[in-house]
Formats: C-alpha cells, structure tokens, sequence
C-alpha cells in the first residue's frame, strides 16, 4: 500500500502500529481510523495507558517477574508456599502457570533461555540470582519449567549442574500426550516418553 | 483469561489494546509485551503518533477528507481536474481509489450513508456542502462510488435527486464481473449485469 499522502500524522500513526508484531499496514489503518472515531479522551487514555505502563514498570527483585512494586505480589504474598520455585524464561509463562491454579509456590523468571545460536549466554539471565537464592537455605524444590526444546534442555541440564551442589529436590515438568490429544497424530518421542513414564491408573473407589 | 494480578500498570495497556477491533486479550497481551520489549524513546513515538494524530488531525473544508491542513493535498493540488468530484463514503474510499492512480479530479467524502437502520440520515452527512460545490458551477461531473448495496443505491438516488435540477453529469461506478473471477462463482445480478452492460472489444491495431 502506498503512502496516503494527506496526512502525515495518519501516516506517522500508522506506520508506529505497523511496527508491531503480527501488525501490517492495512492492520494499522484500521486501526488507526478506528481510534481518530474516539472520543479525544479515549484515545488519550489508551496512549498514556501504554506510557506509563513502559515508564513505570518494575521488575520484581526477587523472582524477576513483572511488578507495579518493588516485591512482586506473588512473592510477598505469605499464603504461597515459598519452598519452591518454579523457574520459567518468561512472564508470560508466569502468567500461563498461574491460570493453571494448579501452582502455589514463587516463580523465578530467567528472562530468556541458553541459545548460543542467538548469542544468549548463561551470563544474560538471571542465573546467579537463583543460585542466591537456592543457597540462602529456605527453598527445598525447584522446577524447571522450560521449553521443551534442544536450548531449554540445555538451560535445564546447565542449572542442575550449578545447583546439583544444593541439597534442594529438582524437578521438570511432566512429558506426555496432551490433553484431547488424539494418540495417531502425537509424534514418536512425546509418545515414546509417555509410555516409558506411564502412570498407575487410579480411580476413586 | 483472568486478570494479571501481579501488575495493574500491564493491565490496563492490555485492556486498552483489547478495546482495538480484532484485537482480543491475548494479542493485546502479546503487543503489550511487544512494546515493554522496546527502548522508552520508541514506545513515546509510539504513544504520541496517536495523540498527535488524534488532537491535531483536522478535515480539509472542502472535501472532508483527512488532512493536516484546512485544505487537504488533494483539493489544493492545481494539477487535479478540479471539474470532476468523486462522492465517497469514507476517507478509506479515497485511499482506494488514489492507489489505483486511475483518478486524477476531486473528491467528496459523505462520512456514512444514508442508513435509516442505524439512525443515520440525509442531514448527518456532508450533503449539503456537496450540494454548494456542485452550484458553484465550476464541477461538471459528479461520479457516485458507493457501496453497491441497498444503502447505497438509496444514498446514490437520493443525491441524483437533490442534483437533478442542476446541469452537472453524473456517474456511478461500472458494476460488472470482477478483474480475475470465475464467471461460476460470480452472482446473478452481477452477471447478468454485465451482460446487459456489455462492452465493445477493442484492441489496439
């Protein structure tokens, strides 16, 4: 599409939501008329929205995660169980874990996953801070919760050597078929793992 | 998706973003993310594009389409056939038709059509000014591009009615089967339209 050339602050608008991911032109002309129909307040409530949300952002010194305060809600709230932790490499994988409502513990967020292809080694996450916290004494488990790929394995296989030291219980995730997965179409090694790490059928009697 | 609980700074961009058409909680989540992810400079280009289009942008006086100026580019171009105007809906119809560069006369952009389901009449549109710029008497052809629809149609008369007693030429858009279509797959009324509208075949010698 070409440039619509009377105005460039429709053009200067459009072009900033093109940048966004998953976002093309046409996209970002949709949605920019969508916004020019908005009141003056609306719209200034969605851009300072954004603002402030960059501007004023913290990330929580202890787990990492995405903060309005300087502790984290999940890791000053007394009711989790903060002898585990569960280690992922991203917040939105915070937020995927606590929609389960299957996780009562903290949550430690690496920002990111060993990848030497993309030039991301263990010194750019945030290694050391776990192992700190590991050793200050009070954590018993930890689960490593990271994709399931050639470099979470290896993020994996990286923090159990530093921290195989620690007598703290290390865990991953369970392997297997997912749930309303159809058998056929799982592939070979999902379905290989999950016969090897089959489990007792139990049924409340 | 449940809330985020652990910031209500990412909240409210996410629910800002979801208010965008198409766009739903995860890919709000997503762009937000996105736009956490870029330098500070970036995402205040990002949010002052917006409200600089919003609070600045302005609508040429004569043809109501988008401009940055009380006249837009397009009026104010002395190399535009100023004798024709184009009648169009929105300014996304404008942008259409300049991108096939098969236009070089004026336009007029409506703001709706005249819809009496969704409340819209003669009088909330820019009827009247078009009526002006046709007695001014310098426009020798208005052209109708309306949607081809019962709103439409009902829009195109009732300004053929309202011109009628003026000399001016007026056209509609040639409604037929559409460039690279399967005449199966065409509809009747189009077909059989352009069957009734054939042309004749010409062929440079």
């Amino acid at each position: 599409m070409q440039s619509q050339q009377s105005s460039t602050l429709l053009d200067d608008a459009v072009l900033e939501f093109a940048k966004l991911p998953g976002i093309g032109k046409k996209t970002a002309l949709r949605l920019v008329l969508h916004l020019l129909r908005q009141s003056e307040e609306d719209v200034e409530g969605f851009s300072n929205a954004i603002l402030n949300l960059r501007q004023n952002i913290l990330y929580c010194k202890v787990c990492h995660n995405i903060s309005d305060t300087e502790i984290c809600g999940i890791c000053s709230d007394k009711s989790r169980d903060e002898t585990t932790i569960c280690v992922v490499e991203t917040i939105k994988d915070v937020m995927a874990i606590e929609n389960t409502q299957q996780y009562r513990g903290l949550y430690h967020v690496l920002g990111g996953i060993i990848s030497p292809m993309n030039g991301i080694g263990p010194s750019d996450l945030e290694i050391n801070s776990l192992i700190e916290r590991v050793n200050a004494g009070v954590i018993k488990e930890v689960i490593f919760a990271l994709s399931t790929t050639m470099e979470g394995d290896t993020t994996c296989f990286y923090l159990f050597r530093k921290l195989a030291s620690s007598s703290v219980k290390m865990t991953i995730l369970a392997r297997g078929v997912a749930v309303g997965d159809e058998l056929e179409y799982a592939d070979e090694v999902t379905l290989g793992r999950s016969i090897v790490n089959r489990m007792p059928l139990e049924y409340q009697k």
